[in-house]
């Protein structure tokens, strides 16, 4: 069994929309992976910073100030505090990074909250 | 000026092997990119976990019990205190990331250790 894990795969594996899976565990920061289509809806996490790598597909984040294009391959980092809201108008891939403690929904406990235990669930 | 970062593209564009360029921070973390070649040494950071993700090649990360082989797209992280060397047998592009009082060498400073005030240099 190879130690090594693919985020694209795992990612394009999963059934449901915005129901990020756990990949990986890097200190007090979880490695996750999502499959997007639609808008999430808007949020912020007041004490966490948010890492997103789109991994397929195309992903535009908007703040109030502007928004972020985000294409395979590349990242954004949403800063702590910072409201946002992700668009997929077609369904993408991404890779998220955020401490242990974030709940996805930030502020916003939404019909797309998703429990910790259900990220971590086999596939 | 697009907000979104491309770490492949950025890794490509370094000059040096082993001389890893920050590319976004996350919380306590830094989000690092390198071009790698060749071996690096045998390491451990005592205290921090570190993420490695090939951008493009392929990675082999020696460890004491075992080896873990990373094609492009794949993530591996070494956790704190676990002895490790990367290998890289034809040049490769990665993403690391680590906490920010992580020293790249680890417990070793060697001729391949480099000052975060170099990693942060522009391109």
């Amino acid at each position: 069994m190879s130690l090594a894990t693919s985020p694209k795969n795992v990612a394009a594996a999963l059934t449901e929309h915005w129901s990020p899976r756990i990949v990986a565990e890097l200190d007090d920061n979880y490695v996750k992976v999502a499959k997007l289509h639609g808008v999430f809806g808007w949020h912020a996490h007041a004490d966490e910073d948010e890492l997103f790598m789109v991994l397929q597909g195309h992903l535009r984040i908007e703040m109030e100030a502007e928004s972020v294009e985000l294409d395979a391959g590349e990242i954004f980092v949403v800063p702590k505090g910072v409201r946002h809201n992700p668009v997929a108008s077609e369904e993408c891939l991404v890779m998220l990074i955020e401490r242990k403690s974030t709940l996805h929904t930030g502020d916003s406990v939404t019909e797309k909250t998703r429990s910790l235990a259900e990220q971590l669930r086999p596939l």
